[in-house]
C-alpha cells in the first residue's frame, strides 16, 4: 500500500527544522516546488472558522496553476486575525522571492496549535536553507508536516502511464470535511500525469468523498484541513479520467486509513460498512453516527464486540430502520441477525477478530440499495494523554 | 439543592438486591406505588432502537393514570425481541397481581447491558419481599436504579403549597433526547399536586427540554431514556400551571447537573451558554456540537483553556456566524474578543477557574437572539475505563 518510491516527476521537495516547534530539532517546515507551472485543484476545510493559509490558499488555486507548496507544523496559525493573514503573505512572498516566482504561486499550509500567530521572522530566516535542500525525494517533507504523527504518510498508484504519490498528515482533529472549494488533515497528492484542471478536481473531489470524508478519529473537524492536488505533467501523457480518479482514491483511501490508524492513542482500524439503508446519504449519516460514537469507539478500544452500542448510536441517527431487522457482523462473523443476538459463542469469535489491526464492521439495516463505509480508530487512554495536555 | 426530604405524599417506595446485577446484594429491583391512581405523563427516548419497556410504558400511560412504576437496573431488556417484551409483561403482570390492580396500570423502566433478556423469574420470585419493602422513604429506590453511577440522584421543589420529589440515574450513555411520547437515564418526577394531564405533561416536556436534553456526558443517546411524571394529587391542591412547569424545570435541572456531574470517570460539569445567534435552535445546534465535541471535552479534562478548539467545534457546527466577532468567557474571565485571543494572563486565570467543580462557559457569536445552554463534563481516563471494561 505505501510508497516504494518517495519521488515524482516534475516535483522537488524539502522539509527542514525552523524553530517552530518547541523541541529543537524537530522538522517543522516543508517546501514543495514544480518545476514548471503544475495544474493545481483544492478542497478545504468546510470549518467556519478558516486558518489564514486556507483562506489564502484557496484564493490562489483559483487561477488553476501553482509552483510551489510552503507547509508548518506546529503552528495553524488559526484565529489570528490580521497578524495571522500577514504572516502567511509575507512568509509566501518571501518563498516566491527566494525561487524566483510570483507569490500567487505558492500555496500555504499550516497545522499545529491554533491561536499563535505564525513565526514570519523564523521561517524567512530558514528559507534559504529550506530552498538548498530541495531535492526528488519527499521523505523529509512527509516528516516535517507531522505534528501529533507517529509515522509518515506516504502512497503510490499508477494511473496509465503516469504515477501518482500522496503525501499527508493527521492523528487528531481528524473528522475531515473538505470540499470543492472551501480538509488537521493535511494531504497533498502529485501526479505526473498531463491533466486540466477540471479532470484534476474531479478526480481530487472524488478521493475526497469516498476517502478522507470519510475517515474519522475524534470526529472534530479542523479549521486548516487542506487537500492539494498538482500534476506537473512531466510524464508527458494524460492517463483517462477514470485511471486517474481510480488512482487518487487509492491514494487517498490509504493515506486516510494510516492516519486513522495513526489516530491519537489509536492501536487499531475498523472499516464500517452499513448497508440496506433507502440511499447512500442515509447510510452515510447512519455510518457516521456509529464511526464517532464514544460508547462504540472505547468498546472498540477494550476489544469488547459489542453490538448493542453499534445498534443503539444507528438507531439515534434520524434515519428511518427496522431494529428487528439489523444484521452485524464484526471481523466477519455474524453476531446480530433480525435485531437479535447471535449468541456467546459468535461475540467470542468476533472478539478474536478484533485482537486484528484492522477489522470490519459489518452493519445491514434493511434491503434497500443505500451503502456507506467509514474508516474509524478505537480511543483509549492515549487519546485522553494527547489531547488533555496539548498545549501544557 | 438535593432533597431534604425523601418522601412525597401520596407514593411508597422500595429497593431491594434480586440478583439482577453481577455483584451479591447489590441494589437492582426498585418499586413505586402510588396510594390512588395517579394523573401520569411521560417522556421517551427518540432512538430508533427502543427496549421492550419503553415501548409497554409508552403504550401504557396513554390512560393518563398509573398506580406503580417497575424498575430494574443491571439489565436494559433492549434489543431483545419477543422474549423480552415477554419478560416485561410478565414481570409486571406480577406486581400487578401482587398489589391487586390491573397490569396495564403498572409502568416498566429498566437500565443496564443491552441484549439480555430480562430474569424473569429471579424478579418474581423477588416481588414479595419488595412490596413487603415498601415504605415512605425513596432513598432505596433512588439506589436500586443505579448503574454505573457514584451516587443517587434527588431532588426536590415547591410548587405552590405542592411539592415535587425528583429521582434519576444515570452517568453514561448520556445525551438524552426525550420527547412527547415517544434516557439510558432514567427519571422520575412525583408531585403531590393535584393536576390534570395536559398540565402535568406540559411540566413535563418542558423540563425536559430545557434540562435533561441540554446535557451531555458521552453524546450517546440510550435506547432506554425514560421520564415519568406521576402526580397523586395527596396535596389536594391545584398549583398554577407555571408554578408546576418551574418547579419540574428546578428539579429537572437539579437532576441533570448531578448526571452530568457523576459523568463516567468526569471530575466537573462546564455549563455552556451560546449567544448571539439567529435563533434558540441555532444557538443549539451549536451548543450541542461544542458540548459533545472530543477535544473540548479532553482540554477540560485537562483543565486547559483551548478556545480553540471551543471555537472550531462551532465552526463546524453548521450555523453561519462571524468568527472575527466571536467573544468566549471561561469560569467569567473573558479570554477572546473579535475572534482574537486576550493573551497569556487570561488563559491563565481563565485556568484558574476551571479547577471548580462547576464552572460557566460564554460563547458569544454575534448579537442576535438566538441563545442556549448545555450542561457536559469533562473526559478522561475513567470514562476509557469503565467503557473498554463495561461487559467484562
Amino acid at each position: 500500500m505505501f510508497a516504494r518510491s518517495l519521488n515524482i516527476r516534475g516535483f522537488r521537495f524539502a522539509g527542514i527544522p525552523a524553530g517552530i516547534k518547541k523541541q529543537a530539532d524537530a522538522l517543522d517546515l516543508g517546501l514543495v516546488v514544480a518545476d514548471q507551472l503544475a495544474v493545481v485543484a483544492g478542497a478545504f476545510t468546510r470549518n467556519l472558522v478558516r486558518a489564514a493559509p486556507v483562506v489564502v490558499a484557496e484564493r490562489r488555486i483559483r487561477s488553476g496553476t501553482a509552483r510551489a507548496i510552503l507547509v508548518n507544523s506546529g503552528n495553524a496559525n488559526a484565529c489570528t486575525g490580521e497578524p495571522g493573514m500577514t504572516a502567511t503573505l509575507e512568509t509566501t512572498a518571501a518563498v516566491a522571492k527566494a525561487l524566483g516566482i510570483e507569490p500567487d504561486q505558492v500555496l500555504p499550509a499550516s497545522t499545529g496549535v491554533i491561536g499563535a500567530v505564525l513565526p514570519t521572522a523564523r521561517i524567512i530566516d530558514a528559507l534559504p536553507h529550506l530552498v538548498r535542500g530541495l531535492g526528488e525525494s519527499a521523505e523529509p517533507f512527509s516528516r516535517a508536516i507531522m505534528t501529533t504523527d507517529r509515522w509518515p504518510k506516504l502512497a503510490t498508484a499508477r494511473a496509465g502511464a503516469a504515477s501518482v504519490l500522496g503525501i499527508a498528515k493527521g492523528a487528531g482533529m481528524i473528522h475531515p470535511d473538505v470540499g470543492p472549494p472551501q480538509a488537521t488533515m493535511l494531504a497533498f497528492l502529485f501526479t505526473d500525469a498531463l491533466a486540466d484542471q477540471a479532470t484534476l478536481a474531479d478526480a481530487l473531489y472524488g478521493a475526497c468523498d469516498a476517502t478522507f470524508n470519510a475517515a474519522t478519529v475524534d470526529g472534530d473537524t479542523s479549521t486548516n484541513d487542506t487537500v492539494l492536488a498538482l500534476a506537473s505533467g512531466a510524464a508527458g501523457v494524460a492517463p483517462a479520467a477514470t485511471e486517474l480518479r481510480w488512482a487518487f482514491a487509492r491514494v487517498g483511501d490509504a493515506l486516510a486509513r494510516s492516519m486513522v490508524r495513526d489516530g491519537e492513542g489509536a492501536s487499531h482500524v475498523a472499516e464500517l460498512t452499513v448497508r440496506g439503508l433507502a440511499s447512500d446519504t442515509d447510510a452515510r449519516v447512519v455510518a457516521k453516527t456509529v464511526a464517532t460514537s464514544l460508547l462504540v469507539k472505547t468498546a472498540l478500544f477494550g476489544r469488547d464486540s459489542n453490538w448493542g452500542r453499534i445498534l443503539a448510536a444507528a438507531g439515534r441517527a434520524g434515519i428511518p430502520f427496522d431494529p428487528s431487522r439489523a444484521a452485524l457482523a464484526i471481523g466477519g462473523v455474524p453476531i446480530l441477525r433480525d435485531g437479535l443476538p447471535l449468541g456467546a459463542d459468535a461475540e467470542s469469535l468476533a472478539t478474536a477478530a478484533m485482537q486484528n489491526e484492522t477489522y470490519p464492521i459489518e452493519l445491514v439495516l434493511g434491503d434497500g440499495p443505500g451503502t456507506a463505509r467509514y474508516l474509524t480508530s478505537d480511543l483509549g487512554h492515549g487519546y485522553v494523554d494527547v489531547n488533555a495536555g496539548y498545549r501544557t
